[in-house]
């Protein structure tokens, strides 16, 4: 017998705190038979952490874990032919549920479609999956909520960066920036404050670390110990404000 | 007898979709004893609309409704200055309840910290009043949720801007994106089309009209009619896909 084919579910679980998801994305992530996550090796994954509370356990659950923890293999390793892979067998592995007629629902940190993982299992199945995103509350904006800073005003422009681009680019980039988000930061931390400072920025730039999570901690700029700052921090450059 | 003061909360209410709210706004908007919410005269309010289902009797509505609908004013009036003294006014208003003990839940379509009008009582206030912020699901993920549109990848820069920006001004930053939400059309929408044309991005330009809510439209960005763009639709441009 025939029987329809499961759906591909990207769900936005929100940046940390298990309240941040909405209502559709809890809705339908207890209605999901199988649960997928990408996760480190032989870590919880911090987007099953926020959704761990609400399984049911006659759920699957579907781990997808990452095979590198760095972009910085030995040779002839690629990270890119490595993490392409990797993703083509998370692919097969999903389209084994849907072709038996399960939903997945793919379980993001903040937005799926935000820098999310979950970009390139669509990518490889939504022509040939019925797919569909539920947008979720991303980082930066749990960032700006925590540190009670708004984040840009009127017809500013926002600047969303990544922590890993050279020097050079992020100081160019910054510089024409009116309100800005400097996203990975990580062992990118020394590099990005040193830019900061270049701009004379330092002083409205803000930062925090896992921001909206119980561990979550708001740090001075100047007072992160560039060794322990981890890629769940985000820098924010708030827009100048508009008095009205 | 004194009392303590009421809360400024600041409440996302996501981007249209009444399901799209955080479980957290839901539970704050339904704990407050007020809510209040900017409107144009004569309408309901978008956010007003998002959450009115869930509305209590006892709760106290204020609405702060707009002076004005556009910036164009006749001389000697200037909209900086009469929307100024509004912000000015509504600030009194919900003082007047934290003053009196009463929390004031704010709702905001989308994030409070991404555009919102809620920015300007949050700085008018949250140095005097106990002031919390709950993100919410902005606009422009909303929007790539219903386009299918993953925004932005790996290392990718993205660059938010208001359509009311100079035409040059946009076009030397859309010529700089990696990836691009283009905001606040409306009026501009000709403008903003023109640009992209000229940067040969129309064909990777996509185009809603308020995304996630019952009355959403996608349409061709060749097929807008620029007379009837809303002002609540925006472009995107998303990022090369990145294969992984």
């Amino acid at each position: 017998m025939m029987h329809a084919r499961g759906r591909l579910l990207g769900l936005g679980v929100g940046p940390g705190d298990p309240e941040l998801i909405t209502v559709k994305a809890l809705r339908l992530l207890r209605e999901a038979p199988v649960v997928a996550y990408f996760v480190a090796k032989g870590k919880r994954g911090n987007a099953f952490g926020i959704i761990e509370a609400h399984l049911q356990t006659e759920q699957t659950l579907l781990p997808l874990v990452y095979p590198v923890t760095t972009e910085a293999l030995p040779a002839p390793l690629s990270y890119e032919q490595v993490i392409s892979d990797f993703y083509d067998e998370a692919s097969v592995q999903v389209a084994e549920h849907l072709d038996a007629g399960r939903d997945v629902a793919v379980i993001c940190e903040g937005d799926p479609f935000f820098y999310g993982s979950y970009m390139y299992l669509h990518d490889r199945l939504a022509a040939r999956y019925e797919a569909q995103v539920i947008p979720g509350v991303c980082s930066m904006l749990g960032g700006a909520s925590v540190l009670g800073a708004p984040l840009v005003y009127r017809n500013q422009t926002l600047t969303v960066l990544s922590g890993v681009l050279p020097h050079d680019e992020l100081k160019r980039r910054l510089a024409d920036a009116d309100a800005a988000v400097i996203m990975k930061l990580g062992r990118n931390f020394p590099k990005v404050r040193q830019v900061l400072a270049e701009l004379g920025l330092n002083d409205r730039a803000l930062y925090v670390e896992r921001a909206t999570m119980a561990n979550q901690q708001i740090v001075a700029l100047d007072a992160v110990d560039p060794q322990s700052s981890p890629y769940f921090s985000l820098i924010i450059v708030p827009g100048e404000k508009w008095q009205g």
